[in-house]
């Protein structure tokens, strides 16, 4: 799968660039057409023919995204053979391509030895996240087929969150003890040049006896050192590092401080244990955004439509359960005051709408401040000044969606008062709606809950709730004018 | 605001590192408390003392999540000296460690030619990006004031669009002729050591006389490589490189299918322009899938709360308009159907639950398939298979939901009917909602639209007409046993 310049043939003498960039096919090509419109298809066909070759080539000449949706759309009992066709080192090179969630799903349909192969070609951090992305029996059983170091290894960093500097840094890094000289390093690298990947050098870690960082070197130093000092001589000294349990907003701030590609991360005793690369930790924050999306619309578990349909549902369904318990809640409300809703039915139009506009205007200000709080812009104790910042908007848009809502019932029944009555209530319920979704973020942060999972359904209760009760009591008071 | 280890005089002679760790400060200090508590504060002193080197020592010593804080509560006026007052060069690297929309703020807010003078400390893709944040008459007036050629290449490159590999790309590379041979190359490498910054040496680009890129050097290749050899005889020839129209997702393709740190950019006839950063995709990743978050709430502008109320209140108005007359048509279906509702008051009660819950369960698949889609796991043509998939999550959720529903409202009136009636609208509602909540993203992106701003309201507004028209007219065809 990877992408060697030096081995293709130079054809043509000038210029040649391989662009990268979507087009149209070159002619029109009736297979090449089925395979790019239903991938999965041919690489059934090579998997029940045990073609690794032919599956390898198919999978390497697919573009990522295709290779997605071919694993998205194979049916279970082949992604289950995929990889033992496929062999070990092209299913790691696979696995590198797709989500964790999409890697366990091949890894838990395949058997334990043939996952395990797969996983020993794996960097040590992502040997680490898919251990801990499988079902607990089946990373026991994969755990029992790795060689005993590695295994103990992928144990190790899988105890570590995933999103801390322990599990997302690099264990596979170059370092050398701080008395080797420069002549040496130079000559070591140049023998390993094959085993190393590419990019993973761009720094040299440099340690002391028992292991601890106490240098770093950069390659352009190196280049410019004679061979016969030492490390020590040239060395960066008291290099940045941090340690494995920093969380990964810490690792965001330390990379948006400085320019660094990758930081070295040590133990509690300042032992190198890895490094941590800037691109991981800005994709492990992406992905954590995406996540926290995704938990406030209640899709808690990493589901893909590709998983077993008892999963899928048993996940959605745990929220939506306690959704609807909320949701009777409120409505109790409505309940409660059936004799005012019998009297002026007109009101009950009104009662989706006032709960619909409340909730949109509250998850504006939820969205505000969970963006505000990734930010550091706002902390927890800053609730205060939020709430006053969102009354503002609170009272402007209350004020416009009222009159707006007071109008249409007003026109619509001809009765001034019931327009009084349904946009008093908006207006009101949208700056009680403003300022609960502003705060809770903050408040759930305060006290240590999850600001993305918890603050959708507390809003809507909250703003059912007073919406619900404004509408009917308002109505009530104002009864006389109204029938 | 840089971290540079060799300014640090090495104290201690043993293991010498730098951990980043929070912790509780290791004494109490009353006005150091303050300063963390209410840093802006602190900094409003400064700027009104115009105390450059105190107010650069005192930004400098901040958390970058401070500093976010800091600017987000300084009042407007300080805001706009804030920059003059901090210097050009204090001034870029502040704004480095702040989001573009900050950085804005502080740009609209300072004297042209001192925004001006910021920028110019500015890699060139990030001066693009924030003249491309400013207001257009704000912008014009920072162009004027700034070197003609800075203004040419910024006004370039904002040109293209910001997620696009132009957009994206750092023209602040190193590149050489490929007849130069290695010994100047590492001279000259030596002579520039401290104009280029650390890390943006990890390949060094190779062009014909024409300025087209004809190769890619490894710093590796050039250590081990007798000076006397020109680099066109050991570069990398044919090198991948990207066009400067290419789009975000292509880039993520190109950096998922291979481990580069940073990829080439050429225009139409192969000229190079810049380089793409790993890192930086990856950002760009990550604030779009947040973007899309928050585009889904209807906070379109990219709002803090430090912004002028009016800016932030017609952004958010804007998008509840659209809502609200959604809403109303929506509950103009419960308005023709006032009669039966007149009859059953009760159902008055479960109108908003069912409302509510369809779209809940609408959203899961809305966001399922917003995450499949990015992750290229399907793609808009797979409407079909999608819409299998969410039917039979929602037949169990339909199920289980009515059920409940269903239970509560014959427990509480002691009419099984009417838990008939809801229940029935309520599961025959839940397979509505996802199968229109996995679809609807497909469809809106077949059609080039936004999926992330519009399916939130389609959705509510489909299962909210069909939620209230099952409800009504199964309790309409119920009704002899209902009252």
């Amino acid at each position: 799968m990877d992408f060697d310049p030096e081995q293709r043939p130079a054809q043509k003498e000038e210029p040649d660039v391989t662009v990268v960039a979507e087009g149209p096919p070159p002619a029109f090509d009736a297979e090449a057409e089925v395979e790019r419109d239903e991938p999965w298809k041919r690489a059934a066909e090579l998997v029940d023919a045990s073609d690794r070759l032919g599956l390898a080539e198919f999978l390497e000449a697919s573009d990522p995204s295709d290779l997605s949706r071919t694993i998205e759309r194979l049916d279970r009992d082949r992604r289950g053979r995929l990889l033992d066709v496929l062999g070990p080192e092209a299913s790691a090179e696979l696995m590198d391509q797709l989500v964790d969630a999409q890697c366990g799903e091949l890894l838990e349909a395949a058997e334990p030895s043939v996952a395990a192969g797969v996983l020993e070609q794996m960097p040590s951090d992502e040997q680490a996240d898919l251990i801990a992305a499988l079902d607990p029996e089946d990373a026991v059983a994969v755990l029992a087929e790795l060689p005993a170091d590695v295994a103990r290894l992928a144990e190790e960093i899988a105890g570590f969150s995933p999103d801390s500097a322990g599990g997302l840094m690099n264990t596979d890094i170059v370092s050398f003890r701080q008395s080797t000289d420069a002549g040496s390093v130079v000559s070591d690298l140049r023998r390993r040049a094959d085993q190393v990947e590419d990019d993973s050098i761009q720094y040299i870690y440099v340690t002391d006896g028992d292991g601890r960082l106490t240098g770093v070197l950069r390659l352009r130093d190196l280049l410019l050192s004679p061979s016969w000092r030492t490390l020590e001589d040239f060395m960066i000294r008291s290099p940045l590092a941090v340690q494995t349990g920093a969380s990964l907003d810490e690792l965001l701030d330390v990379f948006d401080a400085r320019a660094y590609l990758g930081v070295p991360v040590v133990d509690d005793v300042g032992v190198l244990r890895g490094v941590v690369q800037r691109a991981d930790v800005q994709e492990a924050s992406g992905e954590r955004s995406e996540r926290d999306h995704r938990r406030s619309q209640g899709i808690i578990d990493e589901e893909l439509r590709s998983m077993r349909l008892v999963d899928r549902s048993r996940s959605r369904l745990a929220w939506l359960s306690v959704n609807i318990l909320l949701n009777i809640l409120a409505a109790s409300i409505i309940a409660a005051h059936q004799d005012t809703l019998e009297a002026v039915i007109a009101l009950a139009v009104f009662l989706p709408i006032i709960s619909d506009m409340s909730g949109c205007s509250g998850n504006q200000a939820v969205a505000v401040s969970m963006r505000e709080l990734a930010l550091g812009a706002i902390k927890p104790k800053d609730v205060l000044w939020v709430w006053r910042k969102e009354v503002q908007v609170g009272l402007i848009n209350g004020a416009a969606l009222g009159l707006l809502i007071g109008a249409v019932a007003w026109i619509w029944k001809g009765n001034a008062w019931l327009g009084l009555v349904v946009g008093a209530a908006l207006s009101i319920n949208t700056v009680i709606a403003v300022s609960v979704g502003g705060a809770v973020p903050l408040v759930l942060k305060r006290f240590g809950k999850d600001p993305a999972l918890a603050s959708g359904p507390i809003l809507t209760t909250v703003t059912d709730m007073c919406g619900f009760l404004l509408v009917l009591s308002i109505a009530s008071a104002l009864m006389p004018h109204l029938i």
